[in-house]
């Protein structure tokens, strides 16, 4: 088995984290990857010896501080943001349809704007899974009412994602259930905020969560926007 | 994809619960459920529409209330557990090597005492997944210094899991790290408590952990001897 895919969980923010090993090759492709667990995140990438190729923020969060930068400066390889973050750390700004090839394996960019506007999915048909950020979470979908969020362009996004085959397994960035995994036709059928509603619906239900900011929200910005450098960052 | 497994996890006691799907005859194996999540897990079940086939508890849990007795009570279902065990509710009371046929998936039942003296894994050899309760836990293992808990009979349980093949994954009962997964070949080489050591070292590891005694022992140890009916304790 080349390619195998870890997920870890960071429980203060509820985040999901995932490694894309490549086991033959000794490389690892990791998405959203949180400070707060760095130094189990260095264990298991030091246990295994890999070699880290690629680290992918599906958006900016709002919620934690990303560690990409400093996993990066004691790894190396390249960071990968959707383009319009208006970050100046990204090594890739990655576009609606981009490819990362990682050793054959095909992780297919997919542009799903609403929850920020410049969130991107990462789809690899070959392992049918969908990495949804913020976008399509389990029985949810992330908010829309900061970081040019947006409940249009989020109805549209999800539609996008339905499109993928039923059995497609949504790997999302958060959960607060315990859930760990969903998939595109459970999604389609019964998540409460999208399934059998048009897109007033929906703005109507987005328009109307009332939801609290998110506790980190005024360090986490500043610093995911330097790509979770926040040294410079002063509360 | 007729099996699929979902992965809960129930945050206050860190257990993982598993669900074995079978998507064409819409039935479901059960695998550790918690009292304190019945109601996330009820309205998966009901949502997907499935008949429950089995309810399994990897062995008697001293740290939550299993909910084998109220799924049963609701869904029907055979309950599962080891032979040994001391419980007067089980369906099926599972011995070495003893299968479930599940609708073809064959669930092999392989007898690991140590964390308690009926603990069982149970291995599919088509999923390529080993549940292995509180035996084998990521870079980590159950404890031995109560329920009849032995590290010696813990060593040799360990030992017979690593016969499986390398690339098995290991799915356990509990983690506290956020880690919700392993692989047999990673845990050979990199579990702390039993990579390289022979019985006498574990045995000298495993007898000086001083841990202390789990917050829910007093009431989860008799709830779970009747399943997890809890209605006649009284504390």
């Amino acid at each position: 088995m080349q390619f195998s895919v870890r997920q870890f969980f960071e429980p203060e923010s509820h985040t999901y984290s995932y490694f894309i090993i490549d086991n033959d090759n000794k490389q690892v492709v990791i998405i959203d990857p949180v400070k707060e667990t760095y130094d189990r995140d260095k264990k298991f990438i030091d246990e295994l010896g890999l070699a880290v190729a690629y680290i992918i923020d599906t958006h900016v969060h709002a919620d934690h501080i990303t560690s990409a930068i400093k996993l990066k400066n004691e790894y190396g390889g390249k960071l990968v943001i959707g383009a319009g973050s208006q970050i100046n750390c990204g090594d890739i700004l990655i576009k609606n349809n981009d490819e990362i090839n990682f050793n054959g394996l095909i992780i297919k960019a997919i542009s799903t704007p609403g929850h920020t506007n410049s969130c991107t999915s990462f789809y690899i048909e070959e392992l049918k899974m969908v990495f949804t950020g913020d976008t399509l979470l389990i029985r949810s979908t992330g908010r829309t009412d900061f970081q040019q969020g947006s409940p249009e362009k989020l109805f549209d996004s999800l539609q996008t994602l339905f499109l993928l085959p039923e059995a497609t397994k949504v790997l999302p960035a958060h959960d607060y259930l315990g859930r760990t995994s969903s998939t595109i036709g459970e999604e389609k059928t019964y998540n409460p905020r999208i399934a059998g509603k048009n897109k007033e619906e929906f703005v109507e239900i987005m328009s109307n969560l009332n939801l609290s900011y998110p506790k980190k929200i005024k360090e986490s910005l500043p610093a995911n926007l330097n790509c979770g450098d926040n040294k410079w960052i002063l509360y």
